[in-house]
């Protein structure tokens, strides 16, 4: 994995794809599965809608810092059975082999095996909506990687891959940030 | 367009397609592009990230409702085009010719050529963040509309189209809400 700008790394989650979500908890890792993310600034800032009802909410809470992994779709088993079972009885690592890698800035683990990570310090928790807003500190990205194409959960039990891309840059130029 | 279940309205949002979010200001209609959004709750909630900067966040914070309209990939070049004008000089309904229809609950109105209109009340303004929060009130979807890919829009100036769907219904069944 090499280094990624951070003034990129907000279109690793712009898509809306589903991601990874991994935390240490002062005693061990953990990982959850979430779709619900969006972008709130290019430097960049990012929300994530959780709470009490996911383990990992408390160690988001106490350590205020995480790390948002982006899987690919030859990952999809993995990141199902993640969101299908529990950090308070299972180490998901260990059951889903995966490799936590150390990051630069944050306690919580990198995921070895996926397109991206970046490392977040948590911001603030709007308690009233369950919003955790998230600071990016860190990203790297694995370009080597021949499967780039991220899943897009729709919520009722289906996924949608990556298709094409179609390249508007040219009348997108007047709103594009600078570095992108 | 027929009416869909509010229940089911999350799934047209989750998978974060870019969309289209329509306002009436009193006098006039408006449409703005975001991608910067994600789902809150199955109720359904959602939350987007706006603020002063695009025009409509005036009617949004004044009138407080509006409507998500969800664009198909025939429709970029005016998705794309609506966001790099403003409504401040701009009648877009006229310019992208598109057609506002009367929704059931809210004044700002549907557009006849998406795939899915979601009516929406404004019911918090996280100014801090800039998240504006919406309860969706009422939904239809043109189920017999040929085309249903969605884009999603990755910020660099670059879309990516809907590909082919994964069906993991069966491992998510102890995830998924009533009503999906």
């Amino acid at each position: 994995m090499r280094e990624l700008k951070l003034s990129r790394a907000f279109t690793l989650i712009e898509s809306g794809p589903v991601i990874l979500v991994t935390t240490h908890d002062g005693r061990k890792d953990n990982i959850m599965t979430i779709s619900w993310t969006m972008v709130l600034d290019f430097t960049p800032a990012f929300a994530i809608a959780t709470g009490e009802w996911n383990h990992s909410f408390a160690a988001l809470r106490k350590n205020r810092e995480c790390v948002i992994a982006v899987p690919t779709v030859d990952l999809l088993d993995k990141v199902v059975g993640i969101g299908t079972c529990s950090g308070a009885d299972t180490d998901k690592f260990a059951k889903f082999r995966l490799t936590p890698v150390q990051g630069k800035v944050v306690r919580a683990p990198l995921i070895r095996q996926c397109l991206a990570n970046i490392e977040c310090k948590v911001v603030d928790i709007v308690k009233k909506h369950n919003i955790v807003v998230l600071q990016a500190v860190a990203a790297s990205i694995d370009a080597a990687r021949r499967e780039k194409r991220t899943v897009h959960a729709v919520g009722d039990g289906t996924f949608i891959v990556d298709g094409r891309r179609i390249d508007r840059r040219k009348m997108m130029a007047s709103k594009l940030p600078y570095g992108v």
